[in-house]
């Protein structure tokens, strides 16, 4: 284990290549590592690729400094694993979008580097096979399963036909798309470990098809179907997404109910499905085609919403509550528990000065 | 990925028991697993065995219920890996040792189980040789490195000379005694990959001898000695102990010092320094021969944390703060994180009622 301290501005990109060349790995992985900072990565309590395998932002941060709405400093700059020396001050700070304290600078969690990652693109008939697909990779790999992504084909077709260099990997059409990771110690291993695994799914009918990268550059080319997302509105103009978690297992259902509900809707209106499976972490798009897109927008959140909330679900599985969110975060969150968070925005911002308007309603 | 709900009074090797049953493995291991509660290990952040690989008690918790200190109920429980949405509540009560609320539930994340474990016990020459083999056990199994514990002479040879039944499974002396654990997804995988290690370590002069254990007894004896540590009072009658986090480097280098001070300052005192040497967590145990025992207590107890405080260490690394270390928090934590954490205290818990007079100094 290593450590690193940084300040809160630096570039998520650039804390990976400073762990990659000090022998380490830093865990932590998004679509937007190049523009996003370590401190928005603390404040939102960010998620990413690998959070299956390592965790949210919370699991990679062992120490803050933290700058209180008095102008109070507080320098909390641990650097050890185990620390429980009265409250973990930390945790306030990780997640609440600043609306708390600002952070200013962080001590890293560093992990041991491991030797090979590959990644493969599976397809199979649909999500009631996912059960099967991801039981077999967490006993395949334990920990070493570090990705497991779920494309439905609507987005995956999407991304196949706009994404330029791409092409599909896979020769024919399939119900679902999988994109899984495994990362070992021992190097190459990783490779056979898939092979095997994705050897027997297919002998017993589980997938249909499957491709294993053999090199770092295709592992590169099938991560990039998947992070496509980062050109929706080049692609699509005005849209509207969602973060949503919600149990593994209802995933599969709730897709083809809101799909059929869009559509009915709007007919013709594309919605895109996809996410962090693994994680019970479902992401929607969809582009926003009706003459008044402002309404449009309102009236699909709503839709999406009212069924997270009827399935227990959480309407921001990673992404934070923000403005946006804001009249839907009572969806997901008792008034006990709005009742104790705006408590604890009292007590450390009690002129309401922090990130104002944010995550809570106050009155 | 499994969960579990389980009220706080349950014993944790019930619930290790039940997760067992169900095909997962509840990871958070210490030895008191018998008579200590979920809710306690909650309320302590209870570190242990495989905190290397799995985290603290944090880590294995997804949601909460929690009774405030005005009798309002918050019912927290998330089951979801990612929820960001609002602040994560749940934070505040764990490791916060019930000052600022009760538990009474808890949803608990499981994880896949390996499919074996097995352990080592290595003797080498002295702590000098740790960071060699530590790095070894990292690059070899990455994630599936379980455990690493390192026991000094004095508490090795005392633990094998009174716990029944195990004896020294090594046959000569060493400078010091390392407990490795691997747990793999390929069932023996971990024993053929522990022995190529320690071949390769011998080989390089790292360590002296070592022995695998080839079945779950023989795991079971080397943790054996290890785990005397609940004999201690039956053994030695009054004893203090200490629970303090270092940087790994630093360790040996302490345990010198803090040795040496003792047995000049009181010759023929017996101190035992073990620990999760793999987390920078060491523990101290000492007899108190001396006919004032409560004076020598406070002497000794100085005497330590004097040092940890010189190192920038921690005097809590699992064990929490109470009432006997109250006097010690400044020495790791500043006085605006203190103000901080009184803060919080009182906004939740204005009345002073829950655990009153623990973790923080309130005038």
């Amino acid at each position: 284990m290593g450590t690193m301290t940084v300040r809160a501005g630096t570039p998520l990109q650039a804390v990976q290549e400073a762990a990659d060349k000090a022998g380490f790995l830093f865990a932590l992985d998004l679509g937007a590592r190049g523009s996003c900072t370590i401190g928005g990565v603390i404040a939102t309590n960010a998620g990413g690729n690998r959070v299956i395998r390592y965790g949210m932002a919370r699991e990679h941060i062992l120490g803050l400094e933290v700058v209180l709405p008095d102008g109070q400093i507080v320098t909390s700059l641990n650097k050890l694993i185990k620390n429980n020396a009265g409250y973990d001050l930390k945790q306030l700070f990780i997640g609440s979008e600043g609306t708390l304290g600002v952070v200013t600078r962080a001590v890293l969690r560093l992990q041991p580097a491991p030797a090979s990652t590959t990644a493969a693109l599976v397809g199979c008939s649909g999500f009631d096979k996912v059960p099967a697909i991801l039981a077999a990779a967490r006993t395949q790999f334990g920990p070493s399963l570090s990705a497991f992504e779920a494309m439905w084909p609507d987005f995956y077709d999407f991304m196949v036909a706009n994404i330029p260099a791409s092409g599909s990997p896979l020769g024919g059409k399939h119900g679902l798309y999988l994109l899984v990771e495994a990362s070992e110690f021992e190097a190459g291993r990783e490779v056979e470990r898939l092979e095997n695994m994705l050897a027997a799914l297919m002998q017993a009918g589980v997938i249909e098809d499957a491709v294993v990268a053999r090199s770092n550059g295709e592992s590169k080319t099938l991560w990039s179907i998947r992070e496509g997302v980062s050109e929706y509105r080049r692609l699509l103009g005005k849209v509207v997404s969602f973060d949503i978690g919600l149990q593994t297992a209802s995933i599969g259902q709730f897709v083809e109910e809101v799909r059929t509900a869009l559509s009915q809707r709007w007919p013709g209106i594309l919605s895109h499905f996809y996410g962090h499976i693994g994680d019970s972490n479902l992401h929607i798009v969809t582009n926003l085609p009706a003459a008044d897109a402002t309404a449009q927008k309102a009236d699909i959140t709503r839709l999406v919403y009212d069924r997270v909330r009827k399935a227990g679900g959480t309407v921001s599985a990673e992404h934070g509550i923000g403005t946006q969110k804001l009249p839907y975060l009572s969806y997901s969150r008792t008034s006990a528990e709005v009742a104790l968070m705006a408590l604890i925005k009292r007590a450390l911002d009690p002129r309401n000065i922090m990130n104002t308007g944010k995550v809570l309603p106050l009155g």
